[in-house]
């Protein structure tokens, strides 16, 4: 057991996972006067070698800026973000699109996983005077009294701490979860996997250091059921992953020898083929890997919150994992100043107004695998969204894209997912037109999309 | 280790779990040629004192029946069973309403939990042969090898055993789900406990021993978001069943003093509260309990197969989770004859066609609560009833009533599921007839229907 300071006059959290929630929340506390103690299972990753594998690179936006914002610590991470204006997609051909993501100068950005949680880590010390313990298994949490149970991964040291508050921000196959929450009564909880997988591929700089593709985009090789995707990091080179099902047709499962392999990739992706120096030895240093929608109820009980992927895990193809655990952090630190530290009340008000955009954010994610993998090579899709995009911005108070609200706003993801389903059924009905192509920015179409709204 | 024989011609299977589907799995696997060995977490519960509390009474239907009939053991559970042809509703001024299940001469079964499992035991140990080992939890299950590991509850000990397949027929929360297959990468698991809890009140004898209620029919004071129900037993005693939300206007968090216990069955249930001599004792003497929807798949991997509630635990509305996993039983036996014995093939088999099944049973149950506790007490859903009962005895190659299919056949769960849906439509169109109360039993309603069954 450690000992505890007696100064009552001192408050204390504890949040297990040093990770990309976790090392913003000890900022948030920090500065609400908390000493925070932070216990990781692993071991330090800033002394590690960068972790390659299973690290799709992630896609900063808004709601992911406004959290570090709040705190005052966007800056270190501006120093590492990529911007990416639009999407391209790649044909079989090799012919390029361009899609906007949204109006003139708004953009996502792509910051490396390892990049982004060592810098948090740094910032989690530094702007939040977190200590952080590494090699730190939670093996059990007491909910009521706050304590968490610990084992050292290196020693098998078992000791415990308490907090006034606990935090798991211990992504999505969650310790506190699984030893605490997971044992109560009445605790709602599902893991559904999707039928696909992906495998992660580097897309090494050139032999100058120059990238290979454009690196303010998005890059897609939108293939129907299948689908690969580039972003950029910041040394040149690109980090791509193939999403593809784990069995049928075009799977996994085909794709067991080198020369399957390379011919897979010269008859669907020729464009990349070529482009790769080593594509065989690229494609054997990654694990294949699963992915998974998690949701759970509650999110919290008697001193412990659950928090970003250990909430709501959700699949990546709306690039708002992180955001929607960061914004977790601003909810979090509105709910802190509203009920003036009382989290009994901050708690209840916590799941019970975020949950709704757990569940909306996981919907959007999977949304989004149909847009990326098979909508956006489709003419007719593209053009509903230049159509949305103009009248966006010829009447901006009542359309906003729902890309561009889940990306550009902090409209809640429930609100956005609802606003979506009402875009999209009018939208079909405009696209119903047999003359759309021609007329797509007449007065017209604008007026009937208008009227549609009221 | 426990050692094995060495006779390589000797077939071995574990159980994992004594109740009910266990103990009727080790009949079809004895008469299979197998060596069966059970091992139960719990005491020998012939040994114990009957268990009270959390046992709602089983109605064994036709699917059970089946598979007990399959091999030959259905005698000796016929002997504990009483037979409910129908419903009876009880309004709050005491009156009583009638609805039989089905046709003349169907019925229902009413059997203690304790009752049957005490008789499935026996019947494992003299038609299976199979030794049961009690006090043994199991801890960890290689399903590759095909190896359980276990903790005697009162040594502490810990031993393995080895078998050419395993069984996990170890309930709702079963251990061999939670040690083995929930290690699975890829494996979708869900639990979703209702709104609803429940709380059990016996009714016992008349001081002559007589019943207090007619004993050949399922009772139900429904009332809307909540209901109570009674079954009877052997002793003539009503094992009685409180369902209600546990927050809310009524609810189980409002019912914390005797006085408001009191209170509420007064004015709820008068006829009930008259008639039962010590209704505090009773409520005080059983605790309230939970009710989960349990999803998961894959239900076999390797060695392993889960079976029953450990596959499918569902919600007891429809009276049929005891009956599902009897039926896992004939559905097994059926492959393993199908398949001679090849476990692979057997397993795969199982879980696709079953899984649907499982999926349906749980649908069924859930929609039969608003059935209960709902929709009974409405006139125009009786005399719906009524409409579909003569016309399925004038047509009974076309129309089925879904309450029938599901009790009183052996109808896939999942076709029933489709064909109710079906029926449910046609229904609506009919019970909107502004003369159906006149006309529920003409020519011109029969040919209606007719016509919407083209």
């Amino acid at each position: 057991m450690e000992k505890k300071s007696l100064d009552t006059m001192e408050k204390n959290a504890i949040i297990v996972g040093a990770g990309l929630v976790g090392s913003l929340w000890a900022v948030y506390l920090s500065k609400a006067g908390y000493k925070v103690t932070i216990y990781e299972r692993r071991r330090d990753i800033r002394k590690a070698e960068i972790s390659a594998g299973k690290s799709i690179n992630l896609a900063l936006s808004e709601r992911g800026w406004k959290a570090l914002k709040k705190v005052g610590v966007e800056k270190e991470i501006e120093e590492i973000a990529i911007p990416m204006t639009g999407r391209i997609m790649h044909d079989v051909e090799g012919n390029e699109t361009y899609q906007p993501y949204g109006k003139e100068g708004q953009a996502i950005f792509s910051v490396s996983r390892a990049g982004i949680n060592a810098k948090m880590m740094d910032i989690a010390e530094t702007a939040g005077n977190a200590q952080i313990h590494y090699n730190k298994k939670c093996i059990d949490v007491d909910l009521e009294a706050g304590i968490v149970y610990l084992e050292d991964a290196v020693t098998g040291e078992r000791t415990s701490d308490k907090a006034d508050v606990i935090f798991g921000a211990d992504g999505a196959f969650s310790a506190v979860r699984y030893n605490g929450m997971q044992k109560l009564d009445r605790f709602n909880y599902s893991q559904n996997y999707i039928a696909d997988g992906y495998r992660e591929l580097l897309l090494p700089a050139n032999e100058d250091g120059s990238y290979k593709l454009d690196k303010n985009a998005l890059h897609i090789w939108p293939r129907g059921r299948f689908m690969l995707i580039a972003l950029a990091n910041e040394d040149g080179s690109f980090t791509c992953t193939l999403f593809m099902p784990f069995e049928g047709e075009n799977s996994f499962e085909k794709l067991t020898s080198d020369e399957a392999v390379i011919n897979f990739f010269k008859t669907t992706f020729p464009d990349f083929y070529e482009m790769h120096p080593d594509l065989i030895g690229s494609w054997q240093s990654h694990p294949l890997s699963s992915l998974a929608i998690i949701r759970c109820y509650p999110w919290t009980s008697g001193k412990v919150a659950l928090m970003g992927d250990a909430a709501h895990a959700t699949v990546p193809f709306y690039g708002q994992g992180m955001n929607a655990g960061f914004e977790d952090c601003t909810v979090m630190g509105d709910l802190m100043e509203k009920h003036n530290e009382n989290w009994t009340e901050i708690f209840e008000a916590y799941q019970n107004l975020r949950k709704p955009d757990g569940d909306a954010v996981q919907d959007l994610s999977v949304h989004n695998y149909y847009v990326m993998r098979d909508y956006v090579a489709d003419p007719k899709f593209l053009l509903q969204k230049k159509i949305e995009k103009r009248f966006s911005e010829l009447y901006p108070d009542v359309w906003i894209p729902l890309y561009s609200q889940v990306s550009f706003t902090s409209i809640r993801y429930s609100e956005a997912l609802a606003a979506g389903k009402k875009q999209d059924n009018i939208m079909k009905e405009v696209m119903d037109r047999p003359d759309i192509e021609e007329m797509w920015d007449s007065k017209e179409v604008e007026e009937s999309i208008l009227a549609a709204l009221q």
